[in-house]
């Protein structure tokens, strides 16, 4: 029970920056709105949305790392189907972050 | 004066949905705080993340939409320098986009 | 007829620019085949994968340039519904980049 | 000396395919020369630029799925600095495919 808490929460050890990168991502749609409500140049407000959009794409690769480093390798050093499972399940959330 | 500030605002018409849109993001991430607050499993986290980065890219879409149909097209059909520099900054947002 | 020959194609000045990184593509794209066969390390080929997909952006960024500069300004600058299919078609040509 | 020529190449058993996908993105790539030789229209070369694109990031999928399964799985399984170096080692190819 305590090793599956422990296997899942990969990013355990990066909680509180992944939370202020997040808080930071919030803060940036708030500024879109801000900027649309100010009727700001288009150019200006993509040049934000890009901003933001890559802030969440790294916080996807911090988890995605943290992830492979903890609850894949956890699973694949017990070997077994669970170990393919993960391997499997990770690929997809790959396969989901390349095409988005 | 006025054309300019008509000009600036390809989004003038569907500012409503954008805002609308970038409040359902902030929402996104604000709830993508939450999962990792509460330890929420990280492929669960990850669609969610991928989920909010697809609603941003749904913003710049219609802003670029709505920034060729008006802005790069009044300028066009004035002609002259200003014409190719909307062209040119169009297509270096363009390429930030696809690059991010 | 002429108007609308050199109208369509918009990277008449680029054509020779664009069909050389194409075939720096092919090239690379052919090495990769090489790179299999010979049972390269992964992270290598992937390297190589990463280097042929941002030639073929950089061939589509070129592309899409000249059609907004050219195809697209032309038909706004002659106005009317044929002006707005061209905006429209070219908005999702971009749409389908950005989400590949 | 065997164990590390097997690990490391993790698609061994997708060879194959992977080769025969290789081959049609090559001819994509090959038939994009020919439509910007024969003066085809602008959209109509982007689109077959998407699915070249496509193409290569579905074989970069299929190698990084076969290259976490067997040559990541084998390292972690092994486990010391040599895992770890592979998981890094991992999520820098997947940032990589991510941000192209």
């Amino acid at each position: 029970m305590m090793a599956h808490e422990t296997a899942h929460v990969g990013y355990v050890g990066d909680k509180e920056q992944i939370i202020k990168r997040l808080k930071r991502a919030e803060g940036q749609v708030r500024g879109l709105q801000r900027m649309v409500e100010d009727d700001t140049y288009c150019i200006d407000i993509l040049t934000q949305v890009s901003a933001a959009t890559k802030a969440l794409e790294t916080v996807a690769l911090q988890l995605l790392d943290d992830h492979l480093a903890h609850c894949v390798a956890d699973a694949v050093a017990q070997g077994g189907a669970a170990a393919d499972e993960k391997v499997r399940e990770a690929s997809a959330a790959i396969a989901r972050l390349v095409r988005s």
